[in-house]
């Protein structure tokens, strides 16, 4: 055994384990989402992730990768690698290119589970299966090609986005808002004078531990992204992620103790989401107290965030866009105020941002990438719902709404203390 | 520090964190089950999980690693290995032989875990325990010495089953359709007509969440039984296992909706378990298009096997049949369809599928070891269970059942809403 | 790439893995806790570990770890490595001090999270969020840099603590009891007659799950202190930690069966984790079968301590000081009997326990160290509390307690059926 197929083995556990652990973020999302909804929509957030996870990994295969990091076209588009096929050559790592494709894979699936979570309790099944393949078949792709692929135009301008606060949270958070404005407010949720009422979340234990799974998945998810066990910043980039998850926690109970007289629950979960958000991108090039700084600020845009939506009479049942577009976005910015010469070598010549004697050369690419990213989220993902609702309604009948989308759609509820039988022939139809 | 020492940790490391994925499994199963049944009973299933684990551990630890992987007396049975005792110079590995038992043990918990779901709200207590050293301390081990073990005479006819479809998966699925024939339906599963009727799951949300920690833990049971983190094949592994589980989902949504005009929650569920199950035998080496190949049918064969049974008044509250039995069945002969020489290289000349080249050699050999095993682990099972029988009867009472195995036989319900105490004499029974 | 490269990228993706598997426990504990009180306060014990990991980290961030692991000063306190600053050259690891503070940081946090379970159903938040800064500050801190440090004078004594039976468990289960008999019995826990009135647990298959998740992260906890991948301990450190769980959950499953003739649900998760707790202190240098004693022994003992404090009418709600107290005692004394030369080699001169001819020697030490920790514990805890109750009143009111702290304290329940939405003016005071 030498040293070579040592490092390639190493390399090659690091990334399956972190990618087996983004991908049990699906099981992350789907509690936190199913426990934010109402019960009577627990089971169709779930089946939606089950959209995300299934649909989204075979779409990927066929069609998103190789849109996403095939050969270049003119830094717009790749054009090799659909059904891991084609020449890949400029791939150049120590994993194998199925591998690489499986960590690729966990991200993609992450974008359309942002989606999901701001589309609850009122999307037609039907339009969310083919809004699942726009996004993880060509939305997300091209997006993602531009940033980080070889030759992508982004990437190609210095734009740094180390594990995707604009890429996967910012383009999620952006999209998740167009498809919450397009299909309108869930029924009941602004009263006629426009204010909006609030819906106890059904199962605030679950959503809770969906945090949690989604906080540990976190930790494969940016630390990762460095692709290589060797790589010398895998203890920062884990630290910085730890730190801004805990200050986006800890400012959130803090910060609702005030404004709310209480430590708000659902706002404490999201705000330690916030803080990861906002740490993706700069996680291996910010300093430990930049982290925490990032992670305060996302914290308390989320709550402002959450509160502008509803003021707007913006209907996203889980914060998806205050948690991963605003935070996101802050993110990307950060990088080009945070970033430390020492902490970005190993990707170049060494960037610095604002506040590291960089200027505004950072900073403004960082803001150019992220517009460019959250414009072409946000209107991919208008036009395509646009183009679906010509194929299938995209909300639900009124009716299914207000029984639920459960037992309306998926024909049973989540929860049932029925002790007894129920004759097949009332529950099934054939 | 040398190169066989980084070798070692690091083969080490792989395989104690993927075992530790394996065991997270139980979460899984906990999860799935008490989910798939009735309130009443979502307990008592769990406590045959912590069964499953922790007697599973000790009774394999003390008997069932020697039957399993002793030395070879004749290629039927292991005779060394007991309490980790004895010659085990046969087994050569990079890791210790404690860390070798530490995997296997996993697997172990997981055969026994698949009958627990089919026996559930209605097998006794004790019988289940009696059953539980059963199959850990002989049943499976004596298989797996036949298909694994170092002189084994399956293995030495060339069967491939990687990572268990046929051992793991038939055999405990064969085993739980034994015991749900024997032990008999639930009280009013079907209708004096002969109709089944359906009980709607308790708890849909922990079901689903119990199936993506099985997926998680799936890159560990497939990926880790390399047993070695620089097996070239790690990458492909999991890649498979990913797009497997996703075809095994999409297809179910897919097949659902057309058959019964909804996306059915538990048959997705079921489904993508499904084509985790059925990729377990050929992960590593059949192509990833024969792997999306293998979910999709999988995926299909457990909706009908799931109908089937229903049709045969078998009660199998949780579909181990369906998934484990069937779908490990099917795995174990795709392999001999779909191999591929230059991918099962690493482990001997290169074997060729039918649609490879191989002609009817290797899927014969697939096949007659397939039927061995769902016929041992069948006969041993409905022998097992008889002679529990005479010890102790393996079904609870008609009052017991009807009330319900938490409160029956534990002496507390899964949920409480109580909010004020109990007085200690009305509950326990000193 | 070199060796050292290689060496150094392997221990730190073996640190930050088994790191994250850690603080992934956050998410076993918030639902062991949460599944074990009532429902009235699900929420709010999930706010209190939401607090541990938030709070935990930046304190121990700013001030824990300089006290813990900084240069050291007679033994008694660290001087340096605030905010990872200052001298910490003596500190020598192939990993970088930063990594280091994550794997400690995860320690930190579990021992708060053991005392929140004492003080569940009544303690005020804020009076939570001061204690926390304390232990994570300064209790833990001082403790651990008496055993872990390079220095620090109970591990200059020959004290052995491999993942902290003592320093972890004890330290927390003894500051868990000191909280509790302060802040008294929840209203209603003990009639008038003294008797203890019992809580049924208000969801067992989210207890369950939580003990689960908790075993999984363990191996984490355990294996993960050897710091690095390459240690020779870390396949039979898992295998012990596995086997000590199994016996702790078989024995609890077959004693209760016994001592209350059911196989008791919360006795069966609780013996379980004793199992793991006693094992923590000895894992590396224990054999196999002293594992499974260990196991068993924690596992009995942890039901006589159950039933000893509700005697006292000491209201522990979920154990925490029989499963981490009792336990962590025993697996540090457990040490001092069973501890074999062979297998302390890595660590010293080779130390042995009482049966394997060391004399009474290490048994005292550790029987001395386990007396200043649980002392320091206790004392320190009381004293905390005594302050804080100057600051604010450390428990709710009775009107809270009664309603519960969810919709108390938090404003929201755990749980909620409504179909409707609420007018935000009604739930939300601004």
């Amino acid at each position: 055994m030498d040293l070579a197929a040592i490092q390639s083995g190493l390399d090659t556990i690091w990334v399956v384990l972190t990618a087996a652990m983004i991908l049990l973020m699906e099981g992350g999302f789907a509690l936190l989402e199913a426990g934010f909804v109402r019960q009577k929509n627990a089971v169709s957030i779930i089946m939606k992730v089950f959209v995300d996870i299934a649909f989204g990994a075979l779409i990927f295969f066929f069609f998103g990768f190789g849109l996403m990091y095939g050969k270049d076209f003119y830094g717009l588009i790749g054009t090799t690698g659909f059904i891991m096929g084609g020449d890949l050559s400029h791939i150049q790592l120590t994993i194998t290119h199925d591998t690489y494709w499986l960590f690729q894979c966990a991200f993609v699936i992450a974008v359309i589970s942002i989606v999901s979570g701001a589309v609850a309790e009122r999307i037609n099944f039907h339009a969310y299966i083919l809004f699942t393949v726009a996004m993880t078949g060509f939305i997300y792709p091209i997006a993602g090609h531009w940033v980080w692929s070889a030759g992508g135009w982004l990437g190609g301008l210095g734009m740094i986005d180390f594990a995707g606060s604009a890429t996967i949270h910012a383009l999620g958070g952006f999209a998740a808002l167009a498809a919450a404005i397009l299909i309108g407010p869930r029924i009941g949720k602004f009263s006629e004078s426009g204010a909006a009422n609030i819906v106890p979340p059904s199962n605030l234990p679950l959503a809770s531990v969906g945090a949690f799974i989604l906080w540990f998945g976190w930790f494969g998810f940016n630390s990762g992204s460095t692709l290589s066990a060797t790589n010398g910043s895998i203890g920062h980039i884990a630290v910085t992620t730890m730190l801004a998850a805990a200050s986006g926690g800890a400012t959130c109970i803090l910060f609702t103790m005030i404004r709310y007289r209480k430590a708000d629950p659902p706002m404490v979960i999201n705000g330690s989401l916030a803080g990861l958000v906002g740490i993706t991108a700069g996680c291996a090039f910010v300093s430990d107290l930049a982290a925490i700084l990032i992670g305060a600020v996302c914290g308390i845009a989320m709550v402002f965030a959450t509160e502008f939506l509803e003021s707007r009479r913006i209907d996203d049942p889980v914060g998806a866009f205050a948690v991963h577009g605003v935070s996101g976005s802050l993110g990307a910015l950060a990088v080009g105020l945070f970033a430390q010469p020492e902490l970005t070598e190993g990707i170049g010549q060494g960037y610095s941002g604002l506040f590291y004697g960089g200027g505004f050369q950072l900073l403004g690419v960082q803001a150019l990438g992220l517009v460019v990213i959250i414009i072409w989220g946000f209107s991919m993902t208008w036009i395509a719902f646009k183009l679906i609702n010509k194929m299938v309604p995209i909300r639900v009948s009124r009716d299914e709404e207000l029984v639920g989308l459960d037992v309306g759609i998926h024909g049973v509820p989540a929860y049932s203390q029925e002790h007894d039988f129920i004759e097949l022939k009332q529950l099934k139809n054939r």
